[in-house]
């Protein structure tokens, strides 16, 4: 199954698709979010078909309780950041009003001159997850998963905040979303994704999720022994090479369109404007 | 106008407290949120006055959306820890279901031989804040003040994360808010108030917000332009000198009792477990 949202910011109407047909599912769902995680739907009988053409896709899930993101998780980016790869996962947060949709406009921050993109594998949680005991644990918790693009501002990341990244990653619209949340048994294989970025529609990053240096279900348990992730909360599990810090590409400015893409995720192409 | 919620998780009644008298303010308002805080209440007048006696005390605001930390901001604080101060604020997030109440349990995390307490002065927002084009601005941007205190495992948040601070700040439990939300009009002079901790009855940290590095009305205008605040959403301002990191005392321990207060915010009483 996949899930989305379709309308205008604050009245988006959740949507199934399913062998190619969208449902409503709005009435006895009011939301893609949390509370409707825990337990999602099994089936679309009884929900009416629609068509979305001409609507604005939403970001498919509506705003989470945080976006806990992990750093330097792929050795190739690391090496064009110029940091060595970490013993341990390393753990950032973005505000939640981050989130926008895949085909929203995104917004260079005023002053910046060196926004990057960042495709990366989002999981979204189905259940509060503590202290798990093992990584095997950690799969029964995944509600889906969704193609995100983290943008950052390299040098309010890296050089306005003593080296805490969150600084250069919390800009209104940094967040864009892809169109679906993909439930699991979607997904074949979660570590063997081809994963991509274009900039204007020329390659940048063509990695795959097979290269991260932590993997999903080990990034799920670690980070349990330190926090509580909640149902409808957002992991975003790092970015393989290929970004504009490594020195290879120029930064975002506005008019650049800047997408993002997963296998069996969708992608994202967002307009950039200034801010 | 001090705003409060009494009851059980869950289930808490938003109430105000004018004048030594307290008045329910459920049935017209749901809770102390960042809907209510855009423009909460001029009177009592109306609402039934309570008797809150053998009831839990709540923390004062329902999840925000982000809690926003400010790192280094005393130069106390910073040689204690053994940096320079910075430059510019430094941020970090903590997630938002760390909140608890005045007098609700702190859990000592699983493996933690560090924990440790910091009193901060908290300042939630009552409008969205963005590209503030004045300090002069931020300061009709906060709907009011409340004591937090921002407990940190020090070895989580120094050497499990390439230095990212979130990681030690996160933890279930790591941020428990005083009884109340008080509104400007009530706070002379938010520059000039005591901020105090005590562990087991014994000080800690007896300082001043006068000591900041970066004031609240600089912080919020130079944050703004870097992310943009929600209704609700609380920024934590920083801690003095004189916590465990220092040296100078023990770090906390299952059974202790954690204590941190601010002049006209009240104050925290947490009993510690072991997670």
């Amino acid at each position: 199954m996949k899930y989305l949202r379709i309308g205008q910011p604050g009245y988006e109407t959740p949507v199934a698709l399913h062998e190619g047909r969208y449902y409503d599912l709005s009435g006895p769902i009011g939301d893609i979010d949390g509370t409707f995680l825990q337990r999602g739907i099994a089936t679309t009988a009884g929900f009416p078909e629609i068509d979305i053409s001409g609507q604005r896709i939403a970001p498919p899930i509506s705003r989470p309780n945080a976006i806990v993101c992990i750093g330097m998780n792929y050795a190739a980016h690391c090496a064009e950041s110029g940091v060595e790869p970490p013993a341990e996962p390393v753990v950032f947060y973005k505000h939640p009003n981050t989130i926008v949709g895949p085909e929203d406009d995104v917004e260079i921050p005023r002053r910046s001159t060196r926004t990057d993109w960042e495709v990366e594998l989002g999981v979204v949680f189905n259940k509060r997850v503590s202290y798990l005991e093992s990584e095997a644990e950690a799969l029964d918790c995944i509600a889906g998963f969704v193609v995100a693009n983290d943008l950052s501002e390299r040098e309010f990341q890296i050089e306005r905040s003593g080296g805490q990244f969150s600084k250069g990653k919390a800009c209104p619209t940094f967040t864009p979303l892809g169109p679906w949340l993909v439930t699991p048994d979607e997904i074949a294989d979660v570590q063997g994704l081809r994963m991509w970025s274009k900039v204007n529609g020329e390659g940048r990053q063509d990695s795959s999720s097979k290269d991260m240096i932590f993997g999903v279900a080990h990034l799920i348990w670690h980070m349990s022994q330190f926090m509580a992730f909640d149902a409808g909360d957002l992991l975003l599990t790092g970015t393989p090479e290929g970004v504009a810090l490594s020195g290879r590409f120029p930064y975002l400015k506005a008019g650049d369109v800047v997408e993002v893409g997963i296998d069996g995720l969708g992608s994202t192409a967002n307009p950039t404007v200034q801010a």
